[in-house]
């Protein structure tokens, strides 16, 4: 499946020119990575029709519209690297960065509507509500930013709506395609939105605890950038007052040691007993997705083997 | 009509929260302007169909559209104005025009999908490969920035996608909405097309040629920024290879008083003949699109009454 993702994202027409619109746009979709989105969307076709094909242009319109909100998150964060390879900003300019963006969006749309399948009124709506709930978690993500205090149900929601909704999104628009009933499109929906809380939540602990060589980025990253994560905003909740300033000083201090302000953090997040509560909340998530998997009117079996062993490298 | 649109727009409902995000939006969208593009895409509606009501939505949505297109290109030319008020990074910031513009685009998408009239799917591709040809648009002017030598051939058919293509996409999806004959919707789309261009060049006249008082921004701008326009083009054309070389150094030169360099390239355009080609030029374009309009099924007339005042100031 991964493979047909990957041969028709290779295989998407671009124009000859103008080169340096539609370079960039090939440049980042090459990138790799785990193409969760469209095998989710092609996961949950698949559980009402085994011929999948139909939905390809779908799932490619997914991953595309991902790759969008990556070119723009990025020249917002000011991130030099993806991937392992040069953000689009960084390797072109930031006026690529913009305007080769917006056309990702927009071919986002023209491969959707290509798919000329099932629901297609359906199919529109839900891409578009998501992709604005998503430009709506980006905006709260810059926001807290510049934020003094972030309560957990406020980076919890934020998250549902940069993370999980899109891949809710592609869950239920595999479904809709595959002319699935209503209450499983619903149903397949929230269990992934679940599984984004999971995700998430999961990025942000395994960015501070996790192995270096199993993590693939240096460890500590957020830390580094002061970053609000789940485990600051627990953190914060569970110190006192004064302990929070030194805490949040030390976050925003530019001038120590790298080392010495991972350890620093890490302890604490450690003599919180955030760092279990995190994990708790991971499997708690991840079971609430099982749960509301198991409502399904088909057998499940294979999307829920697809997507746990993706959570299980934490447990 | 122009106040049904207005009213359109200040209705539109907007999410409270994140404000950060949507207030952006209501204020570049209350900034004014012609509506030139839900104008015309409702008097094409209207040769149809008396009651434009039904095409309201996707009239709005081409103004979102074409907002999103302005919040982008302003960023991408650091323009600090737009209409006399602050544009949107300069007075929030460039994050906030990335992503703010992007839920204008997505805002417009919305808006469109809820017209829930005739013949959607052609009406959203329609509008999903107009947009695509407007971002190439703008990808061959950012081009033509460094681009030593820009042909007339070239810099028309950037103004063709940048300009032309969108309001041949209102005209046309006017006309789909109100299910015209095929052949009627090809018809408007191509005197709208026509009329962009007329409207562009006279935009290129009248920044060096116009009433300050009528024109209604400084007399000079493109000059002072050293813009390529339809003057620039014809008149290199038109230079010996020495002269062409002096008047890009002109245009460039930093130090050189606004003034003076306003009359130097302002008496070059007049000694080549170049503003009368221009003039020529618009009056062109303007035939053929009375031309072309005249092969419509239906009377034209409250269409072409609603354009030709448009172009009327220049002639």
């Amino acid at each position: 499946m991964l493979q047909h993702i990957e041969a028709a994202i290779a295989a998407l027409p671009y124009p000859e020119r103008p080169e340096g619109l539609y370079e960039p746009i090939r440049f980042i979709l090459a990138g790799g990575g785990k193409r969760l989105r469209p095998m989710l969307l092609l996961q949950a076709y698949s559980l009402y029709h085994p011929h999948y094909e139909a939905a390809l242009p779908a799932a490619v319109a997914i991953e595309m519209y991902h790759n969008h909100t990556l070119v723009h998150d990025d020249l917002m964060d000011h991130a030099a690297l993806r991937r392992g390879r040069p953000t689009v900003h960084t390797r072109w300019d930031e006026n690529t960065a913009v305007l080769s963006g917006d056309t990702m969006l927009l071919l986002a749309y023209r491969e959707l509507a290509s798919a000329g399948i099932g629901r297609m009124d359906e199919v529109l709506r839900l891409f578009t509500d998501s992709a604005i709930a998503i430009c709506e978690g980006q905006q709260y993500d810059v926001n807290f930013e510049t934020q003094s205090a972030v309560t957990e149900s406020e980076y919890i929601e934020m998250i549902r709506l940069k993370t999980s909704v899109l891949l809710g999104c592609a869950a239920k628009m595999g479904a809709l395609l595959a002319d699935a009933p209503a209450s499983d499109c619903e149903v397949l929906y929230a269990f992934a939105e679940k599984i984004g809380l999971a995700f998430q939540l999961q990025d942000d602990y395994l960015d501070t605890f996790g192995d270096p060589e199993v993590f693939g980025k240096r460890i500590g990253g957020d830390i580094l950038c002061g970053k609000k994560t789940f485990l600051t905003v627990k953190a914060l909740s569970a110190l006192t007052e004064s302990e929070a300033r030194q805490f949040k000083g030390m976050l925003a201090c530019g001038s120590i040691d790298d080392d010495e302000k991972i350890r620093y953090v890490t302890a604490c997040y450690e003599r919180t007993g955030v760092a279990a509560l995190c994990k708790a909340c991971i499997r708690d998530y991840f079971d609430e997705a099982r749960t509301i998997l198991s409502r399904l009117s088909v057998d499940a079996t294979p999307l829920w083997n697809y997507v746990s062993p993706l959570i299980a490298r934490n447990r």
